[in-house]
């Protein structure tokens, strides 16, 4: 059978949008790996009429209920007792939860407050679903047909909760007979509307496949989805379609699923022994800071200079001032001897600079805001390349990074490349 | 009158949970500002039936609704015809939007395929809402009692569209007799449960003002909200609470709304006439960039130096390779020495330096990760603080960056209240 489900989050920071919703996101995903559809995601405000009316209504549609927030202490969590009230059944009180809820205070030093017993009631016939993160348990309850899952707001005890406990007892409570496998091909380098046109002949031809296009800044993220009857098809198809996409779109692809363009540039760093130094001017840091959130960066990031200042450029990296005086600070022939010069101070084997104009001031008729040039030298050759940036400062500075960080992936793919042409030039 | 919406949001992405939906948080705050409750929020795929539903129920409650999404040029974008039919209203080819469709695509260098002509045609009756940053308007269309507001999905199209077209027509369309205010404090450096118990006389007595603490790692926000029934009474109310509410969490407070702690410190950086250096080793540039978002921050960055390696360290920032040895380049001796050391290579008015272990390798029992030193000086006092951070990697270096900021908001501040004190002390 094919499941559905909704996803009900409660909560008046929701619907007055200071607090955006990752809760729903999240549990969609995790029931979408379970082969479950969810068809709506609902937000409501803490306010009883209106809970009890969606959950009404959900419990209608769908055999599968999810609901998030408002179990916590305060006099604005409701969710507990509207549930109750919905499906007129009383609260219970549960003295072992209390006690359960006494030591995660106690864990964090704090005392017990009157407020807290609340949180050790129930709606008579729940099941209780642990919190072992916070105080808030939350409960499954069976309404009919229908299976309702209650859990609080905070995001890490969610995921918790869900892992530990949901799922599992979903897998037991339904069989499902059909098996989805998803893949993220993360590109960058290519319009939404491009890389949909190359996919044209599969987007009208594959029926077993739903591909979608996920815009996000300045990447491009293609989701593709296959579904089959057994685990093992379900896999044999993704592997298939996989490859189809992925050599249609070759020059654009950086990763799968989770990966960074930083993490890719990582990898191929630590495998090739290279090293690299980057001096940023324009990015301001922002390079270094990517480079840098990969664990293990220190074996291949020796040093990042944000020579921010041209006396900076001029002290640390020896470009000469007569440079910036006649070229300017954004030059191709500053930004070539800023990645010269800190390749050489650093002695790694790339040395990599970034220097332009993020705005929204400081822009020329010559030069306007947004003009960039990025550097890459191994000593050898050094790539120099002008580009015209669009948008907010930190959208010039973020695709500068991008842009930056490709160069290198690029670098390492031409080497690649060659090596293999150069093994494939000698063997017979 | 009190005027309730409901906003929609479209998109398979949504529903399976690859993206999270930020324009419904967005649309919600815009709205809430114009004193328009949101009360559902639902977001569903892209499918013809459910899409049909959900906009035939929300026209059932609410007077406006707003939808987003599924108006791109790509076969699953359904939203424009999905409303059509759902309201049995003809679509009407627009002929001027064409081109400037064409125009906007000119503007990016990309010729205009069959494709995007779909975007072209509109529900008859709808009013356009133009987009000047994509290829997809939106539309008003008027059913009944209720506003219909189709808009793209894109978050940046979707402000701007907002902020320029739909905004200012719902100011004309409903008169309101509800006028809210609100106010959003943003601390660092207490916790959420601490700054209730701060505030718990107003939390106990005050009626007339509303306050919610939101987290966001790892500062805190706390919005007021006030409501009245004219403007200027609302306008009081909110100055008077917030001025109480300052009064209470004084030390903690270093914004309000869309500040960043980073504005904050280049504010004071450019009002003290003052220049700063950095040398960051743990947090790897994420200092400089957090900086250099600000725009016009070269007037007062002069350089930053991510000194990763040990070599760096020493050959940059004269830091002693005994010390380095004997300490540790985690230690209070080299922090202090590289805030001395950037800040006397770059002649600034202030040194700032980050040394720490971000993990998930690299601990030991002395220093485990977490540990963190952060320097600043001013080549009079150098003050070093060795701290313990928990959490992931990126969270290490987040948090670290914002101690590190904080340190140098708090250096501005003590001068301030130094100088006000010495005059308080000269006059009679």
């Amino acid at each position: 059978m094919d499941l559905n489900a909704e996803i009900i989050t409660v909560g008046n920071e929701l619907i007055s949008g200071v607090q955006i919703d990752t809760n729903s996101a999240y549990l969609a995903q995790q029931l979408f790996a379970q082969g479950i559809t969810v068809q709506r995601i609902i937000s409501v405000g803490d306010e009883e009429e209106i809970i009890t009316q969606v959950i009404t209504e959900s419990i209608r549609r769908a055999p599968l209920i999810i609901i998030t927030g408002g179990l916590g202490p305060t006099s604005d969590d409701i969710t507990t007792e509207v549930v109750a009230k919905a499906l007129g059944k009383k609260l219970v009180f549960y003295p072992e939860i209390l006690e359960q809820i006494e030591k995660v205070l106690a864990g964090y030093n704090v005392p017990m407050s009157e407020r807290q017993k609340k949180q050790a009631y129930f709606p008579e016939g729940a099941e209780i679903i642990p919190n072992l993160r916070g105080t808030a348990p939350g409960f499954f309850l069976k309404e009919g047909e229908s299976l309702l899952v209650v859990l609080p707001g905070v995001p890490q005890e969610v995921e918790a909760m869900v892992n530990e406990t949901v799922i599992p007892r979903l897998e037991r409570e339904w069989l499902r007979s059909i098996y989805y496998q998803s893949r993220m091909l993360r590109l960058f380098g290519i319009s939404e509307s491009k890389a949909n046109d190359q996919l044209q002949d599969i987007l009208v031809t594959a029926k077993d496949i739903s591909i979608s296009f996920l815009p996000q800044y300045p990447e491009i993220n293609i989701r593709i989805t296959v579904r089959a009857k057994t685990k093992e098809e379900s896999e044999q198809k993704l592997t298939y379609w996989e490859k189809e996409i992925k050599k249609r779109l070759e020059p654009y692809l950086f990763g799968v699923d989770h990966e960074t363009l930083e993490e890719v540039v990582g990898n191929f760093l630590r495998k090739a022994k290279a090293t690299i130094a980057v001096a940023e001017s324009c990015t301001g840091g922002l390079i270094g800071h990517r480079l840098t959130n990969i664990p293990g960066s220190s074996d291949y990031v020796e040093r990042v200079l944000v020579v921010y200042s041209n006396r900076a450029k001029i002290e640390l990296l020896k470009v000469p001032e007569e440079v910036i005086n006649t070229y300017g600070a954004v030059s191709e022939k500053t930004a070539k001897l800023m990645a010269e010069g800190v390749r050489n101070l650093a002695k790694t084997t790339l040395g990599l600079a970034t220097t332009g104009i993020a705005g929204p001031t400081g822009g020329s008729l010559d030069k306007p805001v947004g003009t960039v040039y990025i550097s890459l030298t191994d000593g050898k050759e050094t790539l120099t390349q002008r580009y015209h940036f669009s948008g907010e400062r930190q959208q010039i500075k973020w695709m500068t990074s991008e842009v930056a960080l490709n160069q290198v992936r690029k670098y390492f793919l031409k080497l690649t490349n060659e090596t293999t042409n150069l093994i494939k030039g000698v063997s017979p």
